[in-house]
């Protein structure tokens, strides 16, 4: 693929390589956690590496697999750290879910269960569908004994499983009661990511982690609408006239961020400010290559100026 | 194989197959959860069952999945239910972890954390291990927020995981900064079940999908004690003088209790009033067939009397 940038796979990116990948790319997309921030904390350089991409009249795009939060509620993160980021300009796994069922005429008398947090709940409520488990379902306990049955709403008609720092057995219970009993129930995932940057200090289970145990107690594997999956850059596509050739995907993670960017036609940058590091990219064992990659955004700014 | 049960697969079991059965076995060894009882509630004709196979002379063994108690809990349990069984004829998958660190010379001064209930602990503390976690992790709540740093104990050198109703984010984080962090930290499971009769009306997620969210977080496999793996087989044969192939399997699920049975060169029976269904059993999909299936244990006592 000539696409103007180094042919060997991860080349680490230069003066050159770096006026080539901003002068080849109208949008940046990028990663949220470990690339912009670390848990609640801004990652060195971000504000002027923004700046200076808008200045040249790039477009910048925030996709995070994140559903923790709403588009509002990230676009007030944003700015709580100093960064002017509207609603239109972030597109979370939360808002994905909600667009998901929207675009697939999710049938409005129909009610959504939700194994996850807020964000969830408030892209679905905005999106006009009626939803309840989350943050709440958190301070429910069971009793497993003897003749104790386990009700389940069967208007549910579609399961979101995201990261959820309040799961449990009971939700664990009722995801799977709704996707196994409810006939045509949808299994949705927001992403799969086994671990995240919760914190600015270490890696946390990601929201792959509660997926992975919904999905073992149903035998059935979810419908991803996070990245690496495709849906997310269709539903971006249609929203601005922008031509994916002419996008770089910005990540930290090579089988979420760097296989969405190529999966769907984006050149890609891995920054290494978040959960791979230099030996992963480079072990044996990897086969997902970005076009480039450097140790942060930052990076980029410097570069440039060269 | 001739082993004097008829050559089909998923054939029932009659009169004839019931009588060779039993001629040709010295040791019946029984899944508990939808065999003997569902929940807290005896199955009907197991009593009757038990009694005419005892008079027969033949060992009876119980070998449960379920990690949630101890032999001498579920002793306990078998009594309360009318069932005189002692705590040397059951083998559990709590069990199975605790002799698994015995047998592979886990170092005194290490400690064990538990992704599990009381069962356990028990077995733990019994065979001389230090351990936390369990129930007592299931009240702990995390703040995922800003700089918070999730401290662990760097002595754990094994996380057992197995059936947990108070599964939690905390001990998700815990079992993954053990696992990750700690050197040559085992990751044990008592076995993979994707669900189980935990109560007599309904099926609930199994151990298979706590192993499941941890497993992911970590991405890692676990080595697996409890059934199809042979690890309890081992020790059973060990702890009495029997043939594999003078033995039968009693189950109600394919993928452990029949697998196992087939893994360790046992002969095996399905019975039907657990999990698995009779379409299930005869489905094109399914290639786990046991030499023989019938609908209830209590079929047992009937079809040797004709």
């Amino acid at each position: 693929m000539d696409n103007g940038l180094p042919n060997l796979p991860c080349a680490p990116l230069t003066a050159d390589s770096a006026r080539s990948l901003v002068d080849s790319i109208d949008a940046f997309l990028f990663d949220c956690d470990g690339v912009i921030w670390k848990g609640d904390k801004l990652i060195e350089g971000v504000p002027e590496t923004m700046e200076m991409l808008r200045k040249m009249g790039k477009k910048l795009v925030f996709v995070t697999n994140n559903s923790r939060k709403s588009r509002r509620q990230y676009s007030k993160k944003f700015r709580s750290l100093g960064l002017e980021v509207t609603e239109e300009e972030i597109f979370t796994s939360s808002f994905a879910a909600a667009m998901f069922l929207k675009l697939n005429n999710f049938p409005p008398e129909k009610k959504v269960y939700v194994v996850g947090e807020d964000g969830i709940l408030e892209e679905l409520k905005l999106a006009g569908f009626e939803c309840f488990g989350g943050p709440e379902d958190g301070k429910k306990t069971i009793a497993l004994e003897a003749d104790f049955y386990f009700e389940h709403d069967k208007s549910v008609g579609a399961v979101i499983v995201g990261l959820d720092q309040y799961f449990n057995y009971y939700k664990m219970q009722y995801a799977r009661t709704c996707i196994s009993e409810n006939p045509n129930c949808l299994f949705i995932a927001t992403n799969r990511d086994p671990t995240g940057h919760m914190t600015s200090a270490q890696e946390w289970p990601g929201a792959g982690t509660m997926v992975a145990a919904v999905s073992c107690s149903v035998q059935k594997e979810p419908i991803v609408v996070g990245k690496p999956s495709g849906f997310l850059m269709d539903f971006l596509l249609k929203s601005f006239n922008l031509e994916t050739s002419r996008m770089c995907m910005v990540g930290d993670r090579l089988d979420t961020d760097i296989l969405f960017g190529q999966n769907t036609g984006c050149k890609t940058l891995l920054v290494l400010t978040g959960c791979t590091t230099l030996s992963e990219l480079q072990d044996a064992s990897n086969n997902i290559h970005p076009n480039v990659y450097t140790n942060s955004l930052y990076d980029l700014v410097g570069l440039l100026q060269k």
